[in-house]
Parts: C-alpha cells; sequence; structure tokens
C-alpha cells in the first residue's frame, strides 16, 4: 500500500428527478452517493470520496457538473485491466457500466496539479427553463422544464435581470449560513425564446449562494410576467436578508450546464484566493 | 336519454416511456386506456371510447396524437357547468386537471361533420431521434433520444432514405397482418443534425403499417454508419416480406409529431376513401 493519491476529474450529467439533491444524505438516493458508490465499485477502493463544483438541490440537474476524486495509486493503476486504456478511459467507460440511467459521465482525465472542483472553478452557469403557455406543455421535457401559468416578456425579463448584474451582496436570494458571505459577481443573467417556444434563462457567476439562482429567477419572473415592477425588485434586491416577497422558482427547471476554471497553471492559486473569499 | 352524440376532436401529447403503447390491453397500462378513464370521469359517462390517428407501440412518444370520441349530448352539455366556458374549454381543462402528467391534452374541439381521426387523416409525421456520440448521453433526454454506437454520416442517410420515397409496397418493413395492403405513400424520410449534435429523422406518410417507422429508420441506420451500403437497401426493400436483415430502431426514439388532416368539406370522403384503400 502507499499513501500517494491520483486526483481524477470528472465531467458529469444528471437527470435530478429522482435524486434527493446533490449531497449525500442518510438513506436518500443522491448523486453524491451514486457516484462514490459506483467510483468505489469499479476502482474496488472502498469509501471513495468526491467534491463536486455545484452543490444542486433536488430536482436541480446538471449537464456539465464537475467533481474531484483521490484515489489511491493503486486503485487507478489497476483500472485498464488487461485492456490497453488508459486508467481514465477505463474509469470513465467502467462508470457508465454501473451507474443508473439518469447519471453519465461524459469525461474523466487524470486533474492537473493544484486542482479542486469546487476551490479552483472562476465561473458556474445555469439555465432555467420555463414554458409560458399552459396550454402547450410537453410531456417529454416535463422533467426539466416549468410550466409558468402567465405570458413572459422577454424584454421585461431582461430588463429586470439585468438591474441585478455585477458584484454585490446577494443576501435578498440567499439562505443565509453563518460566517459565509453573500458577496458574488454576477456576470450574465439573460433571457431567450427558443426554437420550440420555450423561455430560457442564462445565469453566470463566480458561485451562488444556496437557492440563489432560483431566487434570482423567481423574482425577475414577478416582473416578466406583469406582476410586478423594476421598482419592487430594486427594493427586494437592496434587502439585507432572505426577501419574504421573492417566490423560488421551482427546482425541476433549473440545470448547472458548465463550470469553468482557470488555466491550469492558476489552478492551486484560484483554490486558494477563493477559499480565503469565501471567509470573508 | 338520447342517442345523439357530440365527436369531440382531441389533440393530445405523451411521454411513452411508462406505457404499454397506445392500444388498450388487459391489466397494462396504455395511453387509450388512460385517456378513456379520464374522458369518462370528466364527463360522467361510462365507457367512453376512443379512435386514434396513429396507434404507437409501447415506448413510442407523441407530440401531436389526434382522437376522436363520441359523447352523448347531455355529458358534453353539462360539462361547462356554471362556467361561462364552452364544453370544449371545459374538457381540455378538465382533462388535464384529471390526467397524469406523462399525457397532456392540447386542444379540445367539436368535430366538424365527417371527421374521424384515424380514416380522415391524410399524413402522419414522426420524428425519430439519435445521439450517434456514446461519450455525450444527456440524461435529460434519454427517454425520447436514442444512442447509436457508431457515428452517422447525414449525406449516406439522407442518400439511403431517399432510394424508399413514393408510392410503393413496403412489405419488407412491416409486420404483415392477413388481408391489409402493406402499400404506402412516403413522401418525406430525411435526416438533418440538430443543434445539439442529435441526428433527426423526420418520416412523413399517407400512413405506416405496424413497426414500419422504426424498420425504415434501422435499415437506413444500418447505411449511415458504413455497415451496409446502397445495393443491400435496394435488395431489401424489394423484398416481399418483412426482412429479417432489418433491425427494428428502439421504440424510445420515435415520436408522432403531427397528423394532417383535409379541409372540412372533404373529411367524410377522405374517410371513405380510405378505408376502401386498405382492403385492396
Amino acid at each position: 500500500m502507499t499513501d500517494e493519491v491520483v486526483r481524477a476529474r470528472l465531467v458529469f450529467a444528471y437527470d435530478g428527478t429522482e435524486f434527493s439533491g446533490w449531497a449525500s444524505q442518510p438513506g436518500l438516493r443522491t448523486v453524491q452517493e451514486t457516484l462514490e458508490a459506483a467510483l468505489s465499485r469499479v476502482t474496488r477502493e472502498d469509501g471513495v470520496r468526491t467534491t463536486c463544483a455545484g452543490r444542486t438541490d433536488a430536482g436541480v440537474h446538471a449537464r456539465g457538473q464537475v467533481a474531484h476524486a483521490d484515489l489511491q495509486v493503486v486503485s487507478w493503476l489497476r483500472l485498464p485491466g488487461r485492456s490497453d486504456r488508459t486508467p481514465a478511459a477505463s474509469l470513465l467507460s467502467r462508470l457508465n457500466g454501473v451507474l443508473p440511467a439518469d447519471v453519465r459521465v461524459l469525461a474523466v482525465d487524470e486533474a492537473p496539479a493544484g486542482f479542486d472542483a469546487r476551490f479552483s472553478a472562476v465561473e458556474r452557469r445555469y439555465a432555467y427553463r420555463i414554458n409560458d403557455n399552459p396550454a402547450a406543455v410537453d410531456p417529454l421535457t416535463r422533467r426539466h422544464v416549468v410550466t409558468h401559468d402567465r405570458p413572459l416578456d422577454e424584454d421585461a425579463l431582461n430588463a429586470a435581470s439585468g438591474m441585478l448584474l455585477g458584484l454585490r451582496d446577494f443576501a435578498a436570494f440567499c439562505k443565509g449560513r453563518e460566517g459565509a458571505t453573500t458577496i458574488r459577481t454576477l456576470t450574465e443573467f439573460s433571457w431567450r425564446r427558443v426554437p420550440g417556444g420555450l423561455v430560457e434563462a442564462t445565469v453566470r457567476a463566480d458561485a451562488f449562494c444556496h437557492s440563489m439562482v432560483r431566487s434570482l429567477v423567481g423574482a425577475v419572473l414577478a416582473v416578466g410576467d406583469g406582476r410586478r415592477d423594476a421598482h419592487w425588485l430594486a427594493e427586494v434586491a437592496a434587502g439585507e436578508q432572505r426577501s419574504q416577497a421573492v417566490t423560488v422558482a421551482p427546482a425541476q427547471g433549473l440545470t448547472l450546464e458548465a463550470v469553468s476554471y482557470p488555466p491550469d497553471a492558476e489552478l492551486a492559486a484560484r483554490a486558494v484566493l477563493t477559499r480565503a473569499r469565501r471567509r470573508l
């Protein structure tokens, strides 16, 4: 035995409908527990642990989630068996062989030095998908598209979400956590009507606090369907605590689409910086 | 009581994953049984029966399925209750209130004279959706997209499917049924790569015999991924019985997208014509 480890980087996707979110919880089916069980099974290493970039809530989906897992060098090296594949290629193929159909691993590699799936990330991008025509619900997309019962105006949505961009305290949109900052940089919050008639929001930030995307979406929807105005949104956004006036949008409409990292040489420095900032 | 009936026309969509197809079968969950039970419940009329335009197999989906149901005039007239809605608007809203989430009714109206959902139809349009990159399976669309383990060439697919167009005997692609013709007019069979990287087939014909779309797709896929050539396809297509060389493509990739009808004045004549042709 050796204590040396290889850090594997995994990009994966899941349909969150039948998961109680990412984070392991006793007695519940979670993505983390499912992925870790699969990793332990294919590496024959007990208790493999993962850290992910965006800890999604129950019902939230992912198309480009990223995690890392530290594996014993011996586990890593025996992955290919007798094949001529790399350990990473073996891990990818074997994981998809044992994972349930609602989780798919898209890529595996050996992480570059200093990589931390959570703390090295510089940006998370989410999509929120809405059908605003209750007479045209598509059963084929019902698991990841929310139906809104009032028609939405894209210009009003974009004007409202534009007000929230930039570096600011998002306390009004965050479930508070003792000692954690709610200051984030919201770099994109835009809406467009996509082919098929759905309305889709793209939301990008360095990071999000708990329930932040769904609170932002819920607040802007109230303006986009005419129930509230810009003045109301400005007052809500200025609040120092989570606003009771905002309806958190349903989980099923939300998908973590992608996570961005800096060039390899900056991964470690970025992780140090992020850890320090979160303690502000 | 009166024997007078109102023929309701319904346009509806379903996720076929958890249905044993359209047609009622004892002890199985089918779309027909589910829709008829919902119709009986909201009209308070026992034993409502439906006829649909395209009797889909187990696992096949629909976005624009059409059916008719004959309701007693008394059932129809009492649908609005005390509201100011029309009977059709009431039926639409009440059906969606009692149907499970995997079936949604999109439109209801009183059918024009001579309308028969099955026999008046002049065209059925299906889509078949394929992901040909096994490394990029999307869990969010896995219920209606099939993964093909070899890369597909759109030009090869289009060249192959173009060979099958027109009025011809599709016996090689049909599950035979005693006394039923297998002559159909295939008006479109085209392929395109859509945003997101999927390959999508559009298949249109006056009507399809049993398993015909999936057999056509399976045959053309063998050419599109390079396993077979045009000569092979021509030989298969010329066969007078269902070919054992063709792999029927999986049900989950298939969706009935739309059904077309002639102008109202021609509905009854079209139904007579269709019934006569099918007995050829």
